[in-house]
Parts: structure tokens; sequence; C-alpha cells
């Protein structure tokens, strides 16, 4: 049973400010949580789940380091931030890591600018999970890589792709010369240039692209053109980041 | 002023059995409504707006075929299946064209088998939009294309791209020397053989991938390799029709 103190504060993480506010964020679901305690185990806080979920994992979370509690399926109904949760609710650190400004050296890393919509910035992150891109940086007004939309929809990329906010001057300043990549509607061809392995790549604002404070730092500006039969105004941001991401060199 | 019938018909529209059985659906805000009016004028049926998007409009609405009604922004929002509704909402008639399977041969089409999340068919009529992919079929049991979220998703594409529900061997034997391909786990790297200009693309399910009787039907199985670095499971079933997509050769 859930005290009413308990539900208040799990459904305060629904929100941005108490996230920040206490360090904390949810993770959803029997898969989720269970990437969440084999990637991150350190950062597990309280894990709330149903009879079920209890009974199948009862041999591990004999040892588990975290509060467990037992709750019902309405009360998990209550604290969930999704319209069908799925067993599980767990309460998890948001580590505290330092920027690391010099990854994109390694291999060219997102800069997201502006990505407003948390399923685009998840999906992102699971692209960047799937293509070893080796961290997702966000301007200040990305959607919160700690919100539940953001966390489901990376499908666990984001317990395992670094991330932090930053100004994309800050990127720059920290390596002046490495190659600074951006999607944008005139660009040159993407499938006509070869992309450089190491670099930052920007993606921009699902409507507005990226900002002009951001566009003029560019070195290079690319696109993927339309089929001269297509309509469509544009892609979906995601989708032309895992474009750009399939043809970033392995080596 | 809507009457509480008005209400209840939009409102029922939600629903795949009432969008079904009345051959009606939503298209909803300013862009979309637009586009909707601009590329099938004839299935316009009606357009409930709040006064700002009618003194905006005004002009043409003038000569409009369909009718209109003003509607305040409490009513708009009781109608809406958006959580932000957006100033106007029109039902469409759900045009009524037959199958036709032998697109796949003018240029590679899209075969949906199983794809249940609305916003990844929306993207998916986005990405076949600005890749030039003549039509999408899917399968009986993907999510409904005259859903909000999949209509909403599609950023006006589902006004444009042709979609079926239809079986994949409903198009093999129209033609049955058709390349078939299909996106699987364990298939040829994409990047390192040339996909067919023609042929049916089939992406599976979420989860579950392609199933085994569509899978047996498949000519060509291809992947999109994963970095050795990457720990993804898999991508995002969209981001994959994208990157697919981005490979059908022009000519």
């Amino acid at each position: 049973m859930l005290s009413q103190n308990q539900s208040k504060h799990i459904r305060s993480l629904h929100q941005k400010k108490f996230r920040d506010e206490l360090g904390l964020y949810l993770v959803e679901g029997d898969k989720m949580v269970q990437e969440l305690i084999a990637q991150c185990p350190a950062e597990v806080e309280q894990v709330f789940a149903v009879q079920e979920w209890l009974n199948r994992h009862e041999k591990w979370l004999r040892n588990a380091r975290f509060q467990v509690t037992q709750v019902l399926p309405a009360e998990l109904e209550r604290i969930s931030a999704l319209v069908t949760p799925n067993m599980v609710i767990a309460v998890a650190k948001i580590p505290v890591v330092p920027l690391q400004p010099q990854l994109p050296s390694l291999r060219t890393c997102f800069y997201l600018d502006g990505l407003q919509d948390p399923g685009n910035v998840g999906t992102i992150l699971r692209i960047a999970d799937w293509f070893g891109i080796p961290a997702v940086y966000c301007s200040s007004d990305c959607a919160d890589i700690y919100s539940t939309k953001v966390v489901q929809s990376s499908m666990g990329a984001s317990f395992r792709v670094p991330s932090w906010k930053t100004t994309l001057d800050q990127l720059i300043t920290a390596q002046p010369d490495i190659p600074v990549l951006g999607a944008v509607m005139d660009g040159v061809d993407v499938f006509k240039q070869k992309l450089p392995a190491t670099g930052i790549l920007v993606i921009g604002n699902e409507g507005g692209g990226i900002r002009p404070e951001n566009d003029c730092k560019l070195t290079t500006r690319i696109s993927i053109p339309r089929h001269p039969n297509g309509k469509a105004e544009s892609l979906n941001a995601a989708v032309a980041a895992g474009i750009l991401a399939a043809m970033i060199p392995t080596t």
C-alpha cells in the first residue's frame, strides 16, 4: 500500500521542476526497469511493483539494494505517467556527470538544437545507441531527457548514451577545429559527400530547424534530398537524424 | 454552438468502429485542415472552427462547398482527439479507392506488417511522401490510417500517399516476379547491396518483426547493421523505414 505522501512524491516526478529539484526521475514497465537495474544499479532508489512482477523476479530481488514496495494495480495507475502502466515503476537518481565536450573527436556526436518532441529526443538516443554515437548534447530548450516520454521512447538507450545540456559554442570552444555539420533544407546532398567520422551533427527544431546563432557555426550544411515525385515539406526530425547517423563512416 | 448530437457524432469518430461505419474521419489543426482542403476538396464534409480561424480565412471560406460551423474554444476541446486542439477540426470522407496492387512495379512501395504504433504509421506515410514512394500497403492489424494520431503525424502525407489494407499475398499474386524485400535483424547489409528500384519493402511489427507467413515470401532479407559499439536492441520501425527508403535508387 502506498501512503498519500508517497503517491504525491512519485507523481511530482512527472514534472521537470520536481525532477530537477529532487534529482530523481521515473522509469516504467517490466523491460525498462530491468534494463535500468542491469545498466545503472547504483542509480535505482525505489521500485513500486504489482504482486505478479514481484513473484516473477523474486529470486534476485532478495539481494536488491533498493527499496521494493508492493502496490495494487489501481495504485500503479495513479502514480504512472503512462496511459497503460506496465506492472512496475522505478524511481532513479538523475546521474550527475561533468560535461565531456571532447567526445565528438572520438566519433561524430549529435547536438539537438531545440528539439521539443520527447518522442523524437528518445528516438534519437536510441539511434545513437544503435550507431555507436558516443554522446547526445542538447540545447537547454530541448525536451527533458528525464521525462517519462523520452526515457520510454529511448527503449533503454538513455541508460547507456550519455547526454548533456550545453551550448554548441561550448562544444566548439573545447575543440575549435572540429567539423560542425548541420541538417538543413538547402545543404549538399548527403549521399554525394562522405561525412567525416568525427564531428558534431546538429539536428534542428521540428518546425524551425537550426536557430540562426547555431546555423552560422556550421562548417558543412547537409541535406537529405527529396525525390522529384516527393511532396512532403520535411522529414520527421528523428527520421532525418537516423538517415544521417547511418551515413557516418564506421571507422 | 454545437448541439449535443453534433458533439457526439464528432466524438464517435475518435473510434475506428464508427469511422468505418460512417466512412468519415477527423483532421485537426490549422495547417492540416488547410492541406486537406487544398489536396482533397471533395472529401471535406464539415469544418468546425473558432472565431479567430474563421476571421483569418474569411475570404476563401465564402466559396467553400462544405458546411462551416463556428464553435467556442471549450467546445473544440470537447470534440478534439488532441490534448491541445488547434483552432479547427474538419470531418472528411474516407476515400474509397479500389486496391492498386501494381504500384510496386513503378517504384518500391512499403508493406507494413502489423505496425501498431500510429505515430510510426503516420511517420512512414511522411517518409513515403518525401522519398516518392507511390503507395503504403498495410496488413489488416496495422494502426488505422484514419486515426487522428496517424493523420496528424503524417503531416499531410495521408492526403497524398495512397494506402490500402491488403495482404502481402495479394500484392505478390498481382505480380509474381516482383522483388520482396524485408527489414530483418539477420539480413544482408543494406549499405553493401544496391536495392532494386521497384519492389515491395516489408516493415515488421515494432516488437515482433515480420510475421513468419510473410517472412517466407521475402526474396531479399536486408538489415541496417549496428555499429560495433552500439548496444540498442533495435531501431525504431519508422527510423528503419526511413533509412531503407533513402537507399532506394531514384531512377
